[in-house]
């Protein structure tokens, strides 16, 4: 594993979690592209195990530690998907996960996350006290921290969503993700600069939690940001680490806001009958927002996962 | 077409939908399997062409028209997914299509038949009021009227569902579909029996709306029944056809209450990320229900629609 994750890692991690991962397959619907004007590759991470792509880059950090780190266990803070993903990874290799959720986390995630088998540590909803009890349980079990989107494993290993998708589908002119902490946004561009380097990587950001869009405006990475959206998978800030690829990278971002989001959500149960959570649906609305940006384009759309809160629908 | 649909009429009737239906993917959960003790391998049906199973009978039923018959039209009565389909497979073949629906059906139902270019006809609703209605547009246009339930090329054309799930699945111990006028599940008996005839079939109802299993018990079929159950789409009385031919391959037919059906609808959306309607998980809730019939066994379960109103949901 290069400190800096590169074509190579994402093949090797494609390799790595071949055994445990699922190959996620490709929706298309006919009233959609009609709607959009362009072909649209739908990525169905929603199918994947643990029902989001984070599954695909815990896979590849739980297996890529060597033995005697490994058996200490692993341990990370999340708001809710990568936390189960860790724990399920973890439960392929067969040993402990931790995880650190503030409280209000989702509901359904929290109990995945139990469901295979870590164990749940509840704290402030605050950055700085989930930071302080992962320190702290670090310090007393030895586990691993494996952070959800600044770590190489993590990133080339959410890269794989990306290469099986070209893989399947053959050239596309657009490569998108949705954009949180940029874990799947940076493996992504690496994936298809490997396999397509002609298309272009798009990221899509809800309008409400806008840091990788400003830091590419402003060369800068933000140091805070007050997140005001829907989509709860997408409320960190920009690594580091995913800032750099996608400058080095050439990503572009585009913004939607919280009612394009809802709509294209909607539109895609509707259409594609798929459960997607908010998160997913940044894609498909950023694509109806920028009608002429994709006009006739052959569009391929990673959608990050389907953990959706049951709870609060009338079912 | 035979007068009574036999396993050749299923082989026609894949080979006449070839071009314009989906071959819909079987999907898998290993929660699911867990839960129910089985092998679970849902034929998703929700992902078929204007969003149900419907469509393979009703494109079937257009596509065998001769050239003179099919230019006046096609004409149906129907609560919803048969009427979508017809008014899709009509457009297929470039005919006009009339659709009888009653005041109250499903809304996004009723916007999907005018989406397909269909002439949607609203009556009251009562069963009377339906026939009326389809008999006086019969004699105005001289339209076809395709039954959705009693109508041999219907019943093959659902046959078809079965037919490509056990060709892709291998052989299977218990092939399961949803019963409402039973079109669906006679087509699957006649399939099953042709390519697996040591697989039970085995239909699911709602205890709501158990005309077909108070059928069976009896020997003979209601003349009427009030309905009383979330599945729109298996409310309606089970066909004379439809009837003999389940009696003729021994079919049965096992009972869900609505909060079971409820409850496994919820599963499915959850564990699969699929969007299904009420009737499509009359399947699992009635697998559920009756563990020790299913326990160890290879269970093939067709999955009717997704034809949610979505505008029920906070969404």
């Amino acid at each position: 594993m290069s400190a800096i994750p590169v074509f190579d890692d994402v093949l090797a991690a494609a390799a790595r979690i071949a055994a445990h991962a699922q190959v996620t397959p490709v929706r298309r619907s006919r009233s959609l592209d009609a709607l959009a004007g362009c072909e649209l590759y739908f990525k169905c991470e929603n199918l994947q195990r643990a029902g989001a792509f984070k599954f695909r880059g815990a896979c590849n950090a739980v297996w890529s530690l060597d033995d005697e780190t490994a058996a200490r266990g692993v341990l990370t803070h999340s708001s809710g998907n990568h936390g189960a993903a860790l724990a399920l990874a973890a439960k392929t290799r067969g040993i402990p996960a931790h995880v650190v959720v503030p409280e209000g986390a989702v509901r359904s995630k929290m109990a995945a996350i139990e469901a295979f088998g870590a164990t749940l540590h509840v704290c402030a909803p605050t950055f700085a006290a989930r930071e302080a009890t992962a320190e702290r349980l670090r310090q007393e079990t030895g586990a691993r921290l494996v952070h959800p989107y600044h770590d190489p494993a993590v990133i080339a290993g959410q890269g794989t969503a990306a290469m099986e998708l070209l893989k399947e589908i053959g050239e596309l002119d657009i490569v998108m993700t949705p954009v949180g902490g940029g874990g799947l946004i940076s493996g992504t561009a690496i994936a298809t600069r490997g396999l397509a380097p002609n298309a272009r990587v798009i990221g899509a950001e809800p309008s409400g939690a806008p840091d990788a869009w400003e830091s590419l405006r402003d060369g800068e990475r933000p140091t805070e940001m007050t997140a005001n959206t829907i989509c709860d998978g997408l409320r960190g800030i920009i690594g580091a680490m995913n800032f750099d690829l996608m400058r080095q990278y050439g990503v572009e971002v585009l913004l939607a806001d919280d009612d394009e989001i809802r709509r294209a959500m909607r539109l895609m149960w509707e259409r594609l009958k798929l459960l997607v959570e908010p998160s997913s649906a940044t894609v498909l609305a950023a694509v109806l927002r920028n009608p002429d940006r994709f006009a006739g384009r052959r569009v391929g759309l990673v959608l990050s996962g389907g953990n959706v809160d049951l709870d609060d629908l009338p079912l």
